[in-house]
């Protein structure tokens, strides 16, 4: 429950040399694949056979799937399980939300450590053309008002990485409307999340994305 | 593009009596409703003229639709979609996000006046039972250190909402767990959105709705 954090922190000095893990961190994502076709669930058994697990947590429920694990792994994972189900040519639709900063469920006790600083992802292509719509949240709740952390220039930073990587085609209400190879578009924002993350505790991220749509792009 | 906000704003005493309103709030929401079977686009199709638009304003794009109005109006047409597209049988997910406070696409800006309140939803009970995942960021993007929101009180006060209305069943990694009628779950996840933007001006929520899921409840 990220909306109940009680305390938030910004970058710390380097007091503490150790980096906080993805898990102390409380890293990971929540996604739920919808395929518009009536073998559903033979489509999305066989990618999940296809997404490789490695080292995540994953737990599925009547809403979601929950991995979690590292930045890298999540991406990974992600990447060929959409990808794999849009190879069916069924249409798509797949909800992510991507967290960090808050691993309890009420109160986002983190323990001493550095937030991590992540290096941008690099996806193999996966041949997939993905439409997507993007939000990313830096949550200051409870945050120490004496040492603001400062989103702008993060948020700033993480949309001109985006844009670099070509794939922020626009922007419409409350979201990046993104479009590229599925693995640009989950790479440009997973790196995103984990770069406004090395600066500030809690961050979430949105991303729906659409593959296969027959819907013509506006 | 909401992560580019760059004010936000706290209640303010009644020096201007005049509530904002939804328009001039960017009150609104953005859904997209997938329907796992292979007639999905008759299915979606009956549900959308099934939906009363109102005085909504509702656009399509590939990824999702927008509505802009009222939340009240916001909810009775996400109610009537999702329940027209479960009356189907069809294993039916959503995704929903509901934004106020920011109705630019890069700078929040909004006009001078007093952010509104809004009386709790109360909708009519639709016989289709959804589970769901919940969350609810009120936003500080750049609110002043001087006079922040007390977030947590909002919160709070939206989550006991949310329990008195019955549809509040447990909390997982990143998300409050609701189970309900769909009008219920709903309601009480709109009613808590707008009941944190009466003292915080930018509150966005994303909600996951499962209708007809095969996967049993663990």
């Amino acid at each position: 429950m990220p909306h109940m954090a009680m305390s938030s922190r910004t970058l710390t000095p380097d007091l503490n040399p150790t980096a906080l893990t993805p898990q102390e961190l409380g890293v990971g994502a929540r996604v739920t694949v919808a395929v518009m076709d009536s073998d559903y669930v033979s489509i999305l058994t066989e990618a999940l056979a296809h997404a490789p697990a490695g080292n995540l947590q994953v737990r599925t429920d009547p809403v979601s799937t929950w991995l979690g694990g590292s930045e890298r792994d999540i991406a990974v994972y992600l990447a060929a399980l959409i990808a794999q189900a849009g190879r069916s040519g069924a249409h798509v639709s797949a909800s992510i939300l991507l967290s960090r900063g808050c691993p309890g469920e009420v109160v986002c006790a983190v323990p001493a450590g550095r937030l991590p600083q992540v290096s941008p992802l690099d996806l193999a292509p996966t041949g997939i053309h993905a439409q997507a719509q993007w939000a990313l949240y830096p949550l200051a709740d409870g945050s120490d008002p004496q040492r603001p952390a400062d989103h702008m220039r993060d948020i700033y930073a993480a949309i001109d990485q985006a844009r670099r990587n070509g794939v922020v085609v626009g922007s419409e209400h409350y979201v990046t409307v993104l479009a590229g190879d599925l693995a640009d578009v989950i790479a440009t924002v997973v790196t995103a999340w984990a770069t406004v993350g090395a600066s500030v505790q809690h961050v979430t991220s949105h991303l729906t994305i659409s593959v296969n749509s027959p819907t013509p792009a506006p």
